[in-house]
């Protein structure tokens, strides 16, 4: 009856999520990714990125049939079409994505069902900065204010430390608390 | 003839940039900006955003008749069932997209018709970190690595100065190389 048991919580197998654990402990090698994004200019705020391939978990991962495929825009004030999300939006779904998704296994491996996660993020910024026009202010933003709503079947004291937990594992958080090294290079012509 | 005269330039009006400028200049409350999201917990590491109104240019901005709605995920490697795009991703798609616009707008001011940007960006990372298996590793990326490939009517130099000052003045540029405050409250039951 053993395969009966679902090792399936939040939809996250536990199973698989212990081996993967378990798996990278005895060959640590598994455990370097490099993610990557290809992003062409349209138009105007018009751009365009396509992501597929990685590097994980030993290999070059070819799992994915087709390219993930966005478009960014700006809204008409700041002088775009609307043509997507702005890059500032894309980012604030990038830290909610990450938080939850760390939330959600985190409370699998705790044995925790949860029943539903929202949350609100919102972000402030003057303009003044990145257009160049105000030196008092920086280009992005002052400050990311991040609101979750989650239930489940768990105390509020360990609903709450899933989300503090998921502050100190996320990678997104960790990102954009703490910076990042990015070198830029360009081949012109 | 006046009017027969084209103001836009690499899809921007420049007569509608610069007038954005001065409207700044003269009511500095026009440069504050609130963006924002919502996220919504689906299954797993499947997740999905909402952007649609934000707050700008001394209002809030309903011009946006439908929201943008973009899916998160993760690929089986990582646990997931490849929903979307990994939040990683995303964040990489955001610099590309902030600093392929940013080189679009400064070009359109400085009288610079381009003809094609393009870039790629890859990062890397060691989820023993974000996995809590080794201490020695962040949660986030190491380090990202941006590649431009930029053509139009300009020298090398000038084309190149554009990448550069991209870098100076992108939002997501200098989030994700400065940091930024981030508070995260809970809501429990």
């Amino acid at each position: 009856m053993a395969q009966m048991i679902s090792t399936v919580r939040n939809g996250v197998d536990t199973q698989q999520l212990f081996g993967t654990l378990d798996a990278i402990r005895e060959n640590p090698a598994l455990g370097a990714f490099t993610f990557r994004a290809t992003n062409r200019w349209i138009n105007g705020a018009h751009n365009r990125s396509r992501m597929q391939n990685f590097y994980g978990a030993g290999r070059e991962d070819d799992s994915r049939r087709e390219a993930f495929v966005i478009d960014a825009g700006e809204p008409t004030v700041l002088l775009g079409t609307d043509s997507g999300p702005t890059a500032a939006e894309y980012l604030l779904h990038a830290l909610a994505a990450c938080l939850t998704t760390t939330i959600v296994y985190s409370a699998a491996a705790r044995k925790i069902r949860l029943t539903e996660i929202e949350s609100t993020v919102e972000a402030d910024m003057d303009v003044r900065g990145c257009f160049g026009l105000d030196r008092r202010f920086r280009n992005g933003f002052e400050a990311i204010r991040v609101t979750f709503r989650i239930a489940g079947d768990a105390s509020d004291e360990r609903l709450r430390k899933l989300v503090e937990h998921a502050q100190a594992r996320s990678v997104i958080y960790d990102m954009l608390s703490h910076g990042v090294n990015i070198s830029v290079d360009a081949v012109t012509g």
